[in-house]
């Protein structure tokens, strides 16, 4: 079968219509999601797509941790893995689509294609992945990291949530952690295939159906601190000043001017400041702001922390102080080229406009870059809203992204 | 007797012995004062106050806010009133020497000037007014508005301090109100002479002895608001943001670099900042930021004001916006030229070194310099620290400054 005769099979329901009734579990009054780890309307959607994989025919389990796993057994191959999927967890509030989108598009490609074509040569394996967002334990890709082997119980032991309930605590409350028997999959994943939705707005900037990830920024967080000398604002002149606050508005222009002419892809932001006294007729003595850093390369990285650095000597001129901790540090992730090439690839048969882009965002795909060949596919999002039960995508979009996906899926597990 | 014989008359306590004893009254458990209007320490300081007058000859009254007077009638021009003095309050925890010094070396200067010279020509009247820092009640200068008749009781009966008690309660339960029977002295008062301590940083930097203040700045407050468009820090490329925090940046770079460049005695300052939702990870949606400007002339002040509201043009070609609140305007007050000259020609021969300067603070005296001639003059305060346990001046540079009051007084109300 060519990728033209995929393209003309419709599935009973639209991923549209699978996506809001996945909506239904952890619905919020404003129209946001809130599936927080190991909760009530988490644990009931999980088992509700446990429900359908069974009716469609995937062999299924969870495993430790709570991930779910539904494969097609492969005829030829059986032990190679093409696993493909998302994470069922939201933010507080959160939207539809994140995570969800991905998690339904797998299920839904995988089975359409099983339907079609029967069994695959390689197993086909859907994953609805129990954690991505950290919203309720200070801990990320708790999911995929357990399945690539990048975490264990032991650490996972040590998180507790705002509510002082331990990870460990939550996730037998759910009926998981040690006693869940089961196997590791990791040594047979062959591939690892995730669709997403953007979370930004290069997409629908460019007006493009798809976008196809060859990298995941790597991320730096700093706190920088300056420190000055706290006075009164009426009788201290310009000139015998050491004002904190203007020393921070400089370090702001001159860090995000830098930004944009190192790299175009370079991002650098300012999001949170804090001053003190932080009051309006006292110069401000001390401000601490951040600084959210992300690249795809560690060598822009690592000379973007030297132009940071720089700016000590202006604090210095300036009688002042500045101090800065990289508090948060995690590698750029390059992606599978073959992979990139074939889904562009794909996209162009389909008549799908495509960008080859880098994720601005984090994503499971570069836990399993990290341990295999992965693909991370995006479609746009409205507005670049995310994370927000305002996160939209319109009905065709999502349908472009379930064909590519499905193509993809089709050469890597039947041809 | 010349200002010469003056400068070697010596008090039984000296300045700073006074100032030891009147911080015992509110006296805080880190070494500073909490003296809050109307409170049991501040009604106590002014009842051991109105006790010392007493014994040292003085003719004592409170008037209906409690303001507490007392005068050596003059012999020649009984009804021409040389009024002296500062307050008695203090912010919460303030230091020692803020108001304080003024009320103490009014008393002393006064009578030393009686204890050597006998009755004065015209009256010298001390007054302890009851309220300048409007720290218990959002209501600043209670004390010198009602005397001056700027302010009256039906005005003030609407403030509320944080515990729901009312102005018009706390002044009746201090035994004040309006049954007190008084007569006012505004339309009698023929100059009003304040000391204080500089609360900044000019007179110690410039070494110099007193400060003789020709003007109090006039001070304009400014809430400015900056909207543009909350979005992630990892998926929105530089060029595409509306940074609010990197807008605010700059405008705070502009409008401090506008101040040094208009005039050296602008100050304007950016001292508190609250950026929404203020989270590394998220570009700042919006920022809102205060703006504190002082200068001595309305026509500086006037024309700064047109150049903030320049920068909403740099707001629009960010394609976000500038909002702009002047929530508080306070008028510049020009003070006595002629005390101003007789004050720098006293401190002369007593051979001070002496600075012609503005104050950026607000003092009782620009409420009186409304009214009547006035004069005010500073001393040092080491590293301009104030409103603090840390406020600090030397004894000698007090010492100074009660000679020059003295030998203004003298001037004004022997000669």
């Amino acid at each position: 079968m060519t990728i033209a005769q995929l393209q003309s099979v419709h599935p009973e329901q639209s991923i549209s219509d699978w996506i809001k009734w996945l909506a239904s579990y952890g619905k919020t009054d404003n129209g946001g999601v809130t599936r927080l780890l190991y909760s009530e309307s988490w644990l009931e959607a999980q088992l509700a797509l446990q429900k359908q994989m069974i009716q469609r025919g995937f062999t299924v389990r969870f495993d430790e941790v709570g991930n779910l796993f539904g494969r097609y057994i492969g005829t030829d191959e059986p032990d190679s893995i093409i696993l493909t999927g998302s994470h069922i967890d939201t933010v507080r509030d959160g939207g539809q689509f994140d995570g969800a989108y991905g998690v339904l598009a797998s299920f839904l490609a995988a089975s359409e294609l099983y339907a079609e074509h029967g069994p695959p040569k390689r197993t086909i394996e859907v994953v609805s992945l129990a954690e991505e967002e950290g919203s309720r334990f200070p801990f990320t890709f708790w999911g995929s990291k357990w399945v690539t082997g990048q975490s264990d119980l032991e650490t996972a032991h040590s998180f507790i949530d705002s509510e002082g309930v331990s990870l460990q605590q939550a996730m037998k409350d759910a009926g998981f952690g040690e006693s869940v028997e089961t196997q590791s999959t990791a040594e047979t994943i062959q591939a690892f295939i995730e669709l997403h939705i953007e979370q930004g707005i290069l997409l629908e900037h460019k007006k493009k159906d798809v976008g196809v990830v060859s990298d995941i920024v790597g991320q730096r967080r700093y706190m920088i601190q300056f420190s000055g000398e706290s006075n009164h604002a009426g009788t201290t002149p310009m000139t015998m000043r050491k004002d904190a606050m203007r020393l921070t508005a400089e370090f702001i222009t001159y860090i995000t001017n830098a930004a944009e002419q190192l790299d175009p892809t370079l991002v650098a932001t300012v999001g949170r400041l804090v001053a003190s006294p932080n009051v309006p007729n006292v110069i401000a003595g001390g401000v601490e702001c951040s600084l959210d850093v992300r690249h795809a390369q560690t060598g822009i990285l690592d000379q973007f922390e030297t132009i940071i650095e720089q700016f000590e000597k202006v604090a210095k001129q300036n009688q002042m102080e500045m101090k800065r901790d990289c508090w948060l540090q995690i590698e750029p992730v390059h992606l599978s080229d073959l992979f990139v090439e074939q889904a562009l690839s794909h996209a162009d048969t389909l008549g799908f406009s495509s960008e080859r882009m880098v994720s601005g965002a984090g994503h499971d795909a570069q836990v399993f870059g990290l341990t295999c060949p992965t693909l991370l596919l995006f479609v746009p999002s409205e507005k670049g809203i995310s994370h927000s039960p305002l996160e939209w995508t319109d009905p065709e979009a999502l349908e472009k992204g379930l064909k590519l996906l499905k193509a993809q899926l089709y050469s890597l597990a039947y041809e």
